[in-house]
């Protein structure tokens, strides 16, 4: 049986290796592979953190999802997989506020998470400035490198016999079609128009450098007057994101987003002022009307994995085992059924 | 008669140029033309802006260089000379405080310029923010497109027969040596040693986006809590540049670095932050010990070019015109001389 896969990123590429290992025959089209919203990534593994109310069918998706993780990364050689935890920092009254509500939420729903003061969270990171008033810490939410993880499942899809084409899918006819192409999904099946849509995302890659601030051990996350901002640990440096808006297939950065985010991170983590500015970019994460993933069948020759917005690398390894059991003839949940929307 | 240069920023494709224009045979060697600090430069030819007083040696040779750059754009086929002039603004009182002494510095000297309250600078440009609360309007300070200007260079170069060699300078034979290897240069001959040094600058470069605030007409340039900040445009963006820091050869930009610049640009033109960040980058200006260029003789077979600092561009048609005097068997003014500090 042959399986076309369009899209080359995180779940295109995790999708294609395991219905390759299911006896699938797979080719992959992707103009650019591991590039687009995969590559500029800040690589979170967060459910927890990322568990607004409201949010609780994605919340129970994620949780599914990372505990599949460690196995995940472990058969892929470990693609730099973080487990050091996260933290979660806030500055401002109405910031710990919505803290505290977000850690009532996780208690109700039976993810108790530790409440600490800025004098303690400075204890576990002391990166963490004066600004910092009170915040969580999460151990479980984890992060990898989603450069890393890119090039490993590339390797592991290849061996596992995928073939990649490194060129556009262009309809070229085959058993069953798999739509993993992100932001650009809806323009490959008239069953996606109106679902999905980009979702800009500012980024910046920082280095540390010789006589800077020690990097923090866990990833930071923060609200700072109301913005979320991160710092997610990488071997020498920290990957700062994100800003969020919806400017169609815009992936140029703007002075103001790239000023958000340096003043807020800095807000949280003097230290960086420091450190090397290495990288400034912009991606389009797949938008989807309730925020959580399309994940399933449109027609009888036509599957879709896509719409994972800010969660597409945590809610990987998830995706593909659905995606399996659909190509076996299986069903997907309802909350992520692309047919969901009527 | 054989020159070899070495280097092939803006200087040393300058000298170059027209040394072979006066009939010699010109070498020159780079492993990497047109870039370094000539390639991140703000393109700005100020020799009135950039006149603090105690530096009137300074401002009387960017005085006579200036003078010569209409003509010498015009031979280069116009590599995007801007002539819309420069306005100087600044915010607090202790910013307003040194333009008030700059502008009485400059009418001690014959040059006046015009002062001009906020006001006056928002009708002159539109752009500027409720923040500049006064400054001054010099018409006569000029920009060049740096890139475009390189390109145009190497061109002129070229066809006047200079042979360019894309790899460094390794001691090759020849009658004569120019080093003009910017901060580099020191490595190069044993008199040059402590007089030439690295001092880094970050800049950004800014395209301006659909739907964004006008871009000013004129070079802004500005003090924003004693930082200085300039705003450059181009055909469709600005450049705004510059820090000033001495770290060794180092041309990584930080996060410190590049906030200050957005910070200052932003208050002093606010609709920048609608505008897209293209590029981050840093250079190394090649600092000399009293600001002054060194133009003129090293020894029998070399001479040398540089230490230009800030100026580089600006001065470079009138340090052109003086090697050539030199390799005719002329004489340097002493303030550029490089054996003045004996």
């Amino acid at each position: 049986m042959e399986l076309v896969v369009a899209g080359g990123g995180v779940i295109g590429l995790t999708c294609a290796w395991r219905a390759a290992q299911a006896g699938w025959a797979v080719g992959l089209f992707d103009p650019d592979p591991e590039s687009g919203s995969s590559w500029v990534a800040g690589g979170m593994l967060a459910p927890v953190t990322e568990a607004w109310p409201g949010e609780e069918e994605l919340l129970e998706l994620g949780l599914r999802s990372v505990a599949l993780w460690p196995e995940f990364a472990a058969e892929l050689g470990d693609p730099g997989l973080h487990t050091g935890g996260t933290v979660v920092a806030a500055t401002g009254t109405g910031d710990r506020a919505e803290l505290d509500s977000l850690a009532d939420h996780l208690a109700r729903l039976g993810r108790p998470v530790e409440r600490l003061t800025g004098r303690e969270l400075r204890r576990l990171e002391p990166a963490l400035g004066p600004d910092v008033r009170g915040g969580l810490s999460v151990p479980a939410d984890l992060s990898v490198d989603n450069r890393a993880l890119l090039a490993s499942l590339r390797t592991a899809a290849e061996k596992a016999g995928v073939r990649i084409e490194e060129r556009a899918y262009r309809g070229e006819p085959a058993d069953t079609l798999l739509i993993c192409a992100g932001a650009h999904s809806a323009a490959l099946h008239p069953a996606l128009r109106g679902l999905v849509r980009p979702v800009k995302g500012e980024i910046l890659r920082l280095a540390h450098r010789r006589g800077a601030f020690p990097m923090p051990g866990r990833t930071v996350r923060a609200l700072v007057d109301g913005r979320p901002v991160y710092l997610v640990p990488r071997p020498n440096g920290l990957v700062v994101g994100a800003t969020q808006s919806e400017q169609g297939f815009d992936t140029e950065p703007t002075v103001g987003g790239v000023r958000d985010l340096l003043r807020d991170a800095e807000r949280i983590v003097p230290g960086i002022a420091e450190y090397g500015l290495v990288e400034v970019a912009a991606g389009l994460r797949p938008g989807s009307p309730d925020n959580l993933p399309l994940i399933g069948r449109l027609d009888d020759r036509t599957l879709v994995a896509t719409g994972h917005s800010r969660n597409g690398i945590l809610l990987a390894p998830l995706t593909a085992q659905l995606i399996v059991a659909v190509l076996d003839g299986g069903s997907v949940p309802a909350a992520v059924d692309p047919g969901r929307f009527g």
